[in-house]
């Protein structure tokens, strides 16, 4: 599966936020990192770019701040200018994600918050572009006062980021499981087996085995629940 | 009650619903017609003057198509460039209303229609925008598939359209009708009495009558219950 995130904020190079999260892709080797400019949708050529682009990616992900409650500008523009009602035809199939930042927490978007409105309606249009274009539409991906996370939190958020990007959705735990043991043996590649600590390596076969012990018992669930109907 | 119609259409010049609006408003004492631009949008010196202008008004109407099921760029940029959070301290009070064109039926815009989501959904941006800066919410006014209306049908359009900015909202039946035979009277005084034929004084008498009679009853029922009650 590969991946493009359509980043919309007019600012993109000085936001934390999205500074974080580009910084998060270097990892990632099936996502691309697509940030939209004013200057670049003045382009009549970038359209067309555009347009053939998106053939290659199974997964479009819009990621952007809410501004005024909604998508910025420049996505509204984008989407204007890029998509026609009739790309159906050869978008049906692909995934949409949305990746949204907020600046306040998410208990402000439900009735009695100071918002009143849930992140599900406000995002409703992309719901009703998904349908119209026969996407399939993963749940949206909130990030919620990021200035406020601590190091490990951003951790954490990086996680489930990039698993967001790469995984399929909704992921179980085993393919989560699973996706964290290929990354910790490539980063522990990476660093060379001389730098590679005891303690890391005893800490990825302890994941593994716990993850083998997972799915015996697992496996034995089911045995159970198959001779009990018998 | 003055009101302004910020009216985002990136072709409002050649846009048939709008042009039919904009000249529905020639009869409006005191409703501005104020369509966006992109060219208008990149003075610098337009966004002082769009506050500024702002301030003149108790009622506010965004008018637009729905483009991707949302508001177009040149609105969500306008937002963007002219409205601040904490312009809550002079906007509170305000009215806010939506008037939305839609090239499908309003049919369309629920569970199983080919939509599949409401177009309160939809719109709910603006129902948050309203929460945030105390603005009071209007039901917002659609006008669906134009140009298929017959002509008596856009004559109907066209005054719900002119009671949707002029008059109180929500509107009774008794406020309808004053603001009838008002402008009735108004558009026989204009064309002079001797170009004023017979029939059409005489409906302006029998609409007046029916007025009166109607107001008659109506007090005889509060009156009725005032007994009841006694």
């Amino acid at each position: 599966m590969k991946t493009i995130v359509i980043v919309a904020h007019p600012t993109v190079n000085s936001s934390g936020t999205q500074q974080f999260l580009k910084e998060a892709l270097q990892s990632a080797q099936e996502v691309k990192w697509h940030p939209l400019s004013w200057a670049l949708m003045q382009d009549a050529g970038t359209i067309v770019q555009e347009r053939r682009m998106l053939h290659s990616y199974t997964r479009i992900i819009f990621q952007f701040p809410l501004y005024w409650h909604q998508a910025p500008a420049l996505l509204h523009f984008w989407l204007e200018k890029v998509l026609q009602t009739t790309d159906r035809e050869w978008l049906a199939g692909k995934e949409l994600g949305l990746v949204v930042s907020l600046g306040r927490p998410l208990s402000v978007y439900r009735q009695g918050g100071s918002v009143g409105v849930s992140l599900s309606e406000l995002l409703s249009p992309f719901s009703a572009i998904a349908h119209q274009l026969q996407l399939k539409l993963l749940p949206f991906f909130e990030i919620t006062q990021f200035y406020y996370l601590s190091a490990v939190q951003k951790q954490c958020l990086l996680i489930k980021y990039l698993q967001y990007l790469e995984l399929e959705q909704p992921a179980t735990f085993a393919q989560k499981e699973e996706w964290f043991v290929k990354r910790f043996r490539k980063m522990l590649q990476e660093q060379g087996d001389t730098e590679v600590t005891l303690p890391q390596k005893e800490l990825v076969k302890l994941f593994q085995e716990r993850a083998e012990e997972l799915a015996e018992l697992k496996a034995e669930l089911a045995l159970m629940k198959e001779e009990d109907e018998d």
